[in-house]
């Protein structure tokens, strides 16, 4: 899509709680409703409340109750579906995190609803499926930047300035695909599952930092190894249910109508509420979606304090993560249904990470 | 003790940071660099990293190592020590929370050192040791309270307005504690262990409520049912390794010298920072430390938003909400070293708290 | 369903391995090949790799998958294969238990095809709906007693003693369905969602003795405190995605063609190999499935030894006993494709349970 | 001390039930009766209720409350405890696992006490410290082999035939081990400090098997890499409270008196049932004793069976494999206080161990 035809479009966000990860009937009804056409509707970003980690089920059981829905509010088959939506859940509402979907809408704005000035453009890549072998290293870094760059002439935004959060969903290894590869002489980057989400993520993470050209170059050598290479907008999540990258930029961009944009700060660490209080000040108007990523700060330490995080063999370091990044951001936004997610590697400073704001004009 | 002899006495609190529930070294250097006198201590409050629930020895151990230390340093039996030291383990430092001791003295305080105001003062009580058909019941409260009102004449604070944080620690129902008072013909209050903790903490929070007037009544029936019914000062912690409740009153009380004082708020909901925010504004001065209560809203709800805590199978209720309110507090004090102790009934309104903040005065 | 009409019927059997809860390909790969007819499949009961507990999402997906597989190939809307085909999921597959399909199907047997002897038969029965103050209780007692006297009859097993597993799925509450209860005034058995999994499958094992004379007398007080009433072939297991008990009954019966025969026996204790084992030499031929039940033993011991389920505030006991169980099964059997389901509430003596194995004939 | 010296030595094993990490009162009671002399005590081998990873603390606790309670019944200081008695706990009773103490004594056999044949022998044997970047390397490999024939001298036990149990007490890596070392510039095995376990045990069983000539060589880069290389009787287990390798050797030898004998066999998957139960045939007598060593076979499967140990975040892997070998045993003892030690690296086959009984001469 060119930059040209961006003009007369218009994002809209809507924020739904759910009751479970099959839940589907607020989008029903919105749909039902009138309020919008699915045909619109380009990415849905969600929290399940799964644990997050690799055998957590229901960001897939979400993703098929989506799937059908929209597979039969469109009249399509479920394959064709896919096709159309960029579906990226992240699975673990800790804390107090409340479980939700965020629907983007790309929608043809009406006549004369030309905007003061740039408004949230949502622009959509994809990278082609990776073998397992490929997954936490340079095919992964490299395709996906190739598709950030893509979806940012999707959306229309001409400048990395206003690229404010790329959320991306990444695929992880499992025992199956581990020996897949080993069958066909392959090897692969770990053989620990766990750790396979943290390569995928830190590869898509230098991904989007070298295409927003935060970073010169990403050896797959630094990949959850050099922590000074980073982006201050990326967001990447691994889920067992997909094999490529499914990218989804948000920015501002001119030609896009409505009252949404959006802002975005980098906590330098997980208790940096400053940052998120900043954006939250600087955006001022009502509130309509928060995204931001948590990690264990790698050193063990958060401003000269132990945490234990990392040597807790009950609960995984990347669900203590999500439940205290989420308590210093409810605490700032009066809000917990904040679109959290767990494993920042390379995504902002070690132990940091990007918050992203989206409200309404004031 | 009488209010007289409260004149000349200085509290002292420090706060340590621990490499483990067995870590003892930092108060053991303490003690041998001659910063404070072993003898001086009234009572030890902390934070170690066991899961805070039914099967979490960490409390045990860290007490266990504390008795060992204290009784060398002071040179008497280990027994002795129980009668002297207030040690109150609360376990579970979930999402950044960080493994600490706050080590509290009362010191004779140097000649010409009278303060200009009230500072902080510290009161000890004791109940005695409860069967297990008492816990959670009026027999708990009744003692409770009178022991509350033991440790404010200890400490010499005259007014209920005075006293606000205190500390308890109480026991919990275990199978064995169970199946011997039904040997005796005995019914406990629940046959569940994890429930026990429950009632334990709510009965020992009515206690306090009766004490300082917050309340007029509080008959059994009202334990973790009349939610209505609550101290916004008591913070009660259950825990294995006792069978009577330790009471650790904090308050400002006339005739203590020093340059500490406490001050308290009660936080509506688990991310009211807002609350926490004023009380450290009111207090102004360094920080020194921070006591505050977590729980999962009974409601199933945050300001009308979804949680997930109590149909949590994978992690207690307890754990998710300490890890939330610790977040909260983190971005409100831009620290992890923060008391959150889980398991808030009739401590603060239904999903609330007491937070208190010990500081400096200006 | 006449007795009558069982002539010239075959039961048929298959156990398919899973790679998740999602994965239906082994049944399509079965239907495909012309293996089984997907019309003569009239219950799946099967293990998957959630937690089996209050927040097990994996029965609920694994369901759906399996509905629209089922709706595919069958040629008709899901809210009728509901009607056709009961679907037991029990979710846990701790220790070595291997997640799989248990698929049965009722054939019309071929010409000529009358068995030597009675063989396995099937029924199926299904209460109405409940509401959510009548699980655990009396309604759910008498309902599920009904409906196990239909699906007897259903599968033409004249005598209770040719019964040997009663498989039942059946409802739970969940917060949500509490306050709906609490809106229309009535009040629900327990508040505790976990412990209503205890009271459904407690309620409904009661109905199983009270329909084959195992018991005379079920009443809603002994539910979950009365165990000396029980079953030694009702099987339980609760789940969130049903508000209804789904019954099927696996017996020997006249009539029934085909070479597969069924026994059972009831475990005294979770450890009792020794009547697993007589079972298995009972049978004698090739080993098609094994069902069982697990659960922690109530008086905290094993023969007189102290074990930890019930104390463990990390891994609940329904967890740890389906890891027992099935280790003392994989033991006897050599094998981890075992159907061992959690939570044996009057199922078997306490802390033991049934055990059914269905075999070839020699 | 030399074979000759080992005449006229008698052992003897206690095995005590406790109630917790804390109890010690068994053990008391048994030296307060006169049952046995603390000072005959050269090894205390037990199962605790913690985790049996990381971060659990009970083996620490335990190991505490036992020196505490030797050094006060010996007149020693702790630390000669140490020196005196190898303590050995493995966190972890999942399933049915019974929490106990082994007591093993070395006593002086009365006059007149010659056996008819071999009886229980017990060697000890001691490394020195590790330094972090040591562990599952080379130096811990060489020194562990050292200390085993060492050992083994010390037991009189002449070949590695008679050696049926090599228990090792290893230590692991925490984040404060790795950063130590970094401050000195050197590189340790593994930052995973769970993964640390694994090398730790991994690397402490080449050596045993270096050691007994089961395997000439055993070089550090096949660490939990070439699982060809292993023993047969190594039972290596993982502790943060410790930083040698403490061991101890049971088996049986020529001058030793009473009525215990050892045996053991390897089991060659976790459901080896047939091969335990050969040793208890072969050894026929009261059963005293059962140590086995349990993991999750690193292929994913079990006979060809799928299981989900490898893949579950929320259950370690080393919690599933020893509640599944635990039930595997107790169908096969009839009993669950069996020392069943997680993580068999290099111990036995891959997913299999080894497993010794302990019994009285028939």
């Amino acid at each position: 899509m060119s930059a040209a035809s961006a003009r007369g479009r218009r994002a809209r966000v809507l924020r739904l709680a759910t009751t479970g990860p099959q839940d589907v009937a607020p989008l029903a009804g919105a749909i039902d409703r009138g309020e919008i056409d699915p045909a619109t509707i380009v990415a849905i970003v969600g929290k399940t409340e799964g644990n997050g980690c690799v055998n957590d089920f229901t960001r897939g059981y979400a993703t098929l109750t989506l799937k059908l829905l929209l597979a039969e509010r469109l009249g399509c088959p479920m394959a064709e579906v896919e096709g159309r939506v960029a579906i990226v859940m992240s699975g673990g509402t800790e804390g107090g995190l409340s479980p939700h979907l965020l629907v983007f809408c790309r929608e043809t704005a009406p006549d004369g609803g030309a905007a003061a000035g740039p408004r949230l453009a949502i622009g959509i890549g994809l990278t082609p499926a990776f073998k397992p072998e490929e997954i936490g290293r340079n095919a992964q870094i490299a395709a996906t930047a190739e598709a950030v760059k893509a979806a940012m002439r999707d959306a229309g935004i001409a400048s990395p300035a206003d690229a404010h959060f790329v959320q991306i969903k990444c695929p992880l290894l499992t025992k199956e695909r581990i020996e897949e590869a080993a069958r066909r002489g392959a090897t692969v980057a770990t053989g620990d599952t766990y750790h396979s989400m943290a390569l995928s993520r830190g590869a898509s993470a230098l991904g989007v930092a070298l295409a927003l050209g935060e970073i010169r170059d990403a050896p797959e050598s630094a990949v959850c190894r050099d922590w000074s290479l980073r982006s201050g907008v990326a967001s990447t999540s691994a889920g067992v249910e997909l094999l490529r990258n499914e990218i989804v930029v948000l920015g501002n961009g001119a030609g896009w109508a409505g009252d949404l944009v959006i802002d975005h700060a980098v906590m330098s660490d997980a208790i940096d509420a400053d940052a998120a209080r900043a954006v939250r000040e600087r955006l001022g108007g009502e509130l309509v979606a928060v995204l931001a990523k948590a990690e264990a700060s790698p050193s063990g330490e958060i401003r000269g304090r132990r945490h234990t995080m990392l040597d807790d063999s009950d609960i995984h370091s990347t669900r203590h993560a999500r439940a205290l990044v989420g308590g210093v951001l409810a605490g700032v936004f009066g809000d917990t249904m904040l679109y959290v997610s767990g494993g920042a590697e390379h995504q902002g400073p070690p132990g940091g990470g990007p918050v992203a704001v989206i409200g309404k004009v004031r």
